[in-house]
């Protein structure tokens, strides 16, 4: 459990050197205390995890090299988290959720009650890049930056699926096993709803289902978190449904 | 959405005054600039929710008069939530989204790889109560004090299964569709896991069912909701199943 795993945007292969930036030498140097020799596990979103061996390593720069694939690639099911920036807190939660529970993009939308009015992007990708050093992953969603959901929604190409938790709907969940495969996103909105136009809106929209996440309200956090464990035990990788 | 609710843990009935202690005078003077004459909601965990005038409103010291009652007393299903202590962030958050998900009872349990040796129930008993009065509910999870997980196995009344959030068994998650109903717990383990031990102990007891929750490792909290979730959709009050 105590394995170091560390995100590298850099290709990996066996025999070509990775590159250390002075970050991740002073994580392995200074807060690991791994020396010259030591393994750590690395992955870059795009080629499985791979075993790699510390060939050189100083304070501020170092070299590791790729020795063999420890596990493949596996990237999540198409799915997306859609969801409008709450408390600092609550959001870098949300982010982290998300990339732990598998989505494949995190998506920030501004909407008619939500407070802030930008974000962070580099931070949350940060938190996202973590929960996937954490949580065993080899892939890393992308955190998009926050765009009016106007917009997004007009945008939206409609063979990706929306499922709507729609908080004004607090009572009997829906089964998701009926719904269809193939692209989705979460919708989760803001602390105090989403407002009577935007929920006109999504009404109207044929790719928009709406769903309902039990009798009592929920935090946006856990909203999300509930909402893609239904998703993905329903249609994703979790394989229950 | 701006409603007040307040939890009182006195008798609630039409025409009974309730007197407020010193933190709630606070909360509604000081904290809501509420004044006399105001309306408020209130519940106690056992008689619903209701509507309360307030008649009276010092510093330290008041009186609710309840008017009627606003929601019927909801009850969430008889599931309980097990969980190893972390870190004190997230051990408040588990405790914040098992009431929110409709835990009926929250029990922290000391393993073999658990760090606290002690917990503030107090503090975990209010966190419970805040969710409470956030998400509308009108019931409040005991908070149990901290026991050895041994020694709570042993005590087991066998007639309420486990659902164990088995985290070496990261892979395809079960259905939960075909599981029998009644009273169920969820166990969720620590950082680094159950010890070798203790997964022979719960692999040993006919009325502890272990479930996978997908391919990525979730983190205790993440876990925590997402078991609830599934729970709550096939077998509980989301009615999803």
């Amino acid at each position: 459990m105590a394995k170091i795993r560390l995100f590298i945007d850099h290709p990996l292969a066996a025999g070509q050197p990775v590159p250390l930036d002075q970050g991740q030498a002073h994580y392995l140097s200074g807060v690991m205390r791994q020396r010259e020799g030591a393994e750590v596990a690395v992955f870059n979103g795009r080629d499985g995890e791979w075993t790699a061996r510390i060939d050189r390593l100083a304070k501020r720069e170092g070299t590791l090299m790729p020795v063999a694939q420890s596990a493949p690639q596996q990237d999540p099911p198409d799915l997306w988290l859609v969801f409008a920036p709450i408390k600092k807190a609550r959001t870098d939660f949300i982010v982290e959720k998300a990339a732990e529970m598998g989505a494949a993009r995190i998506m920030p939308v501004q909407t008619d009650h939500t407070n802030s009015e930008r974000i962070r992007q580099d931070r949350l990708q940060a938190h996202a890049v973590e929960a996937a050093e954490q949580c065993g992953g080899t892939f890393v969603p992308e955190v998009t930056d926050l765009q009016p959901l106007q917009r997004m929604l007009s945008d939206w190409d409609p063979s990706r699926r929306i499922l709507w938790a729609d908080e004004s709907r607090v009572g009997v969940a829906e089964t998701l096993a009926g719904l269809p495969a193939g692209p989705w996103a979460i919708l989760i909105g803001p602390e105090g709803g989403f407002s009577g136009n935007e929920r006109r809106q999504l009404a109207d929209l044929a790719h928009v289902v709406p769903v309902s996440l039990g009798p009592r309200i929920l935090r946006a956090d856990t909203a999300a978190v509930a909402a893609m464990a239904l998703w993905q035990a329903a249609l994703g990788d979790w394989g229950g449904g």
